[in-house]
């Protein structure tokens, strides 16, 4: 058994150039500076990309590193036991294909692809290949904060969820993001704008942690507030199918930004202030109990009023800070990785999870595009179908 | 001209006796102890109730006081200047009619009716009663934080409106609280669940500070936590026809309860927490000039990791605490219903106003009755139809 993954990256853009820095200490790119993380379990041996002045900067820095001008070369090179694509969306789940197929393995960016069809033909891959690992970066899964709610979830102390809200309008891009390049929020460059560049973290950890809705409306906001083709606001409702309800709120035009995240239970309440402050209320009793056994109407007035006993007596309210953890959750998720490849270490965001995010994208794209409530079991070839329009109509526009 | 207003009061329920004990001091209904208002532009002249042991209680502690089994015989007594209800919904909009057509003024508890095509009529007469004064009890309107809110919306200090955004779930009633009488939570008794009796309020808050949408999807879920026909919990989305969206979401089976109001503008948010804490940011330039600013590619990447100095220089934050004031708002709707009938003094609730929260509410119902958008200017005799609809099944299932 190998005793360090050799890890190939494609695609030398902002986020390749950031991993690359983050496992080697030489940083590629401008920006933040980047510090070596301490992840012995995987050396970088290869990277690809199709800019010459990329493939030569590295060279000259990373002399001990191949560097290949196309991916297909460097899947064949032998010189890579896995990969990690920081490329379009569009190419996500080809490449993850190709990586599969040579028997290397896999960990794609997020989002896993921009239809379901696609993400379906690379799962249906990679269930023909268990021996090798299949993960996508969805690094927010590694976020403590994220992982605490998870467990509290899971173990059932905020009982069945009623309601899931989320507002989170912290994507703030500016017209000058849109224009770094030509592929940005175009419908035949990304496929969508705000839920499939900025969201696809929130709505996969939606998903993650209550459920995939059965059901969705969505209203977006076609270039809104930025000249783009794609959507910069979104407004979801989701319904769960057993009554529970939800929202989702996000956008890239709000400057201030909100963060807040709710999740109602029979059993309590979670509520989450700018990823970071996290507010557990738990019931000692499921709401229904307490409900059932309030049959004094002078406690209904009280309760009306909030100074019933009830809520005192039978409400623990616990408050937990988190730190802001940005990178290191890149580089958990890379650990991860390497250690479901070395000795079978559950992942933590395996392959097969990401068609649930690209599913719920579309399917708000769908509705919104429809302006109709849309089943979360939509035929894929028929989104398939409006997306190709929507690449056709921006096409016609642009030549006009 | 008279010195003071001699009102009449119809209905000797909770409230009814809440704004009994509020003019005289003298409690007639068990709940917290009233206190006597400075309030000397009205004096209560009359009341009526159906229940002849409220009427022989009244009798007993306010000897000086009219008190009728029938409103119309105090309307035609002679004994009443105005009146307000505090009935049955479905009563409100025929008892402000029956008043103004005997040349009375009328304040009409919330909301104004249960659908729009009864709330048009008593429009249409008030029309044409212009010398009298007819208002609607959004005591809401009175609280000095909505106030507030008012005023820096109306002066463009957030700017033009993109989102709004209300989760107010601090409704809490057990199912004690519906089983107290027969009409609650019914079609025919009430119209509705927490749309008609309690978020009132915030529906008529939220077009009163930003204006109505044009169109309305909504999921409403009936008896979904208690035993009931009606809604119980609400999520809607409106569309506001410019590009701006917003979402109001309400139940009454959250213990903990929920209440955060945000409104983003183009020039600044308002988030208000617990009807309590108002913040306030504003932007010193629109976003939209800001946005048109940033051209340089760092600045975007700094923008992006929330280290930009913009956020810093052109943003001003301020946080306004409230006191909870419920109460206040109720005696202050009171003096400026008197304030008007004695000397003119503008209404902060017309009740022209009123028809715009019952048809913001029918939209939210049809909408989900019909599970699509609504425009807001549905057709009224449809909605009719579909709620006498709605009454009928109640019934059958009654009978079965």
């Amino acid at each position: 058994m190998m005793k360090k993954v050799r890890l190939g990256i494609i695609g030398m853009g902002q986020q390749g150039g950031f991993y690359l820095g983050t496992l080697t200490g030489i940083q590629i790119n401008p920006g933040k500076p980047i510090e070596k993380a301490d992840l012995e379990q995987i050396e970088v041996t290869a990277v690809s990309d199709i800019d010459p002045a990329k493939r030569e900067k590295i060279k000259s820095l990373l002399p001990n590193i191949h560097v290949y001008d196309n991916y297909i070369d460097m899947l064949d090179s032998g010189n890579v036991d896995a990969i990690v694509t920081t490329v379009s969306h569009y190419l996500h789940s080809e490449m993850g294909i190709e990586a599969l197929k040579r028997n290397i393995h896999v960990l794609l960016e997020k989002p896993a692809g921009v239809y379901t069809k696609q993400v379906q033909e690379l799962i249906d891959v990679a269930k023909g290949k268990p021996e090798l690992t299949f993960a996508v970066f969805f690094n927010q899964r590694m976020n403590p904060l994220y992982r605490k709610l998870k467990e509290i979830i899971d173990n059932g102390e905020i009982g069945e969820i009623r309601r899931t809200n989320w507002i989170i309008t912290t994507w703030y891009r500016p017209q000058a993001y849109y224009d770094m390049s030509a592929w940005r929020a175009t419908w035949e460059g990304e496929g969508g704008g705000v839920l499939v560049n900025q969201a696809p973290h929130q709505i996969d950890l939606m998903q993650w942690l209550c459920g995939m809705p059965k059901k969705v409306y969505a209203k977006c906001q076609y270039g809104y507030q930025r000249d783009i083709a794609v959507e910069d606001d979104v407004t979801a409702l989701f319904d769960y199918g057993n009554g529970a309800t939800g929202v989702l709120v996000t956008c890239t035009h709000d400057i201030v930004g909100s963060d807040r995240l709710e999740i109602l239970g029979d059993k309590g309440k979670i509520v989450v202030n700018n990823s970071r402050t996290v507010t557990i209320t738990r019931l000692k009793k499921s709401e229904s109990e307490i409900n059932a056994q309030i049959t004094d109407l002078t406690e209904v007035y009280k309760l009306m009023r909030g100074s019933s006993n009830i809520q005192n007596e039978l409400i623990d309210v616990e408050t937990i800070e988190f730190d802001n953890v940005w990178g290191q959750q890149h580089i958990d998720i890379l650990k991860n990785f390497a250690a479901n490849i070395l000795d079978k270490t559950p992942l933590v965001a395996p392959g097969s999870d990401g068609i649930r995010g690209v599913r719920l994208a579309n399917a708000i794209h769908l509705s919104s595009w429809l302006n109709k409530e849309i089943d979360i079991d939509f035929d894929e070839n028929f989104f398939y179908e409006k997306l190709q329009e929507k690449i056709r109509e921006e096409k016609n526009e642009q030549i006009i």
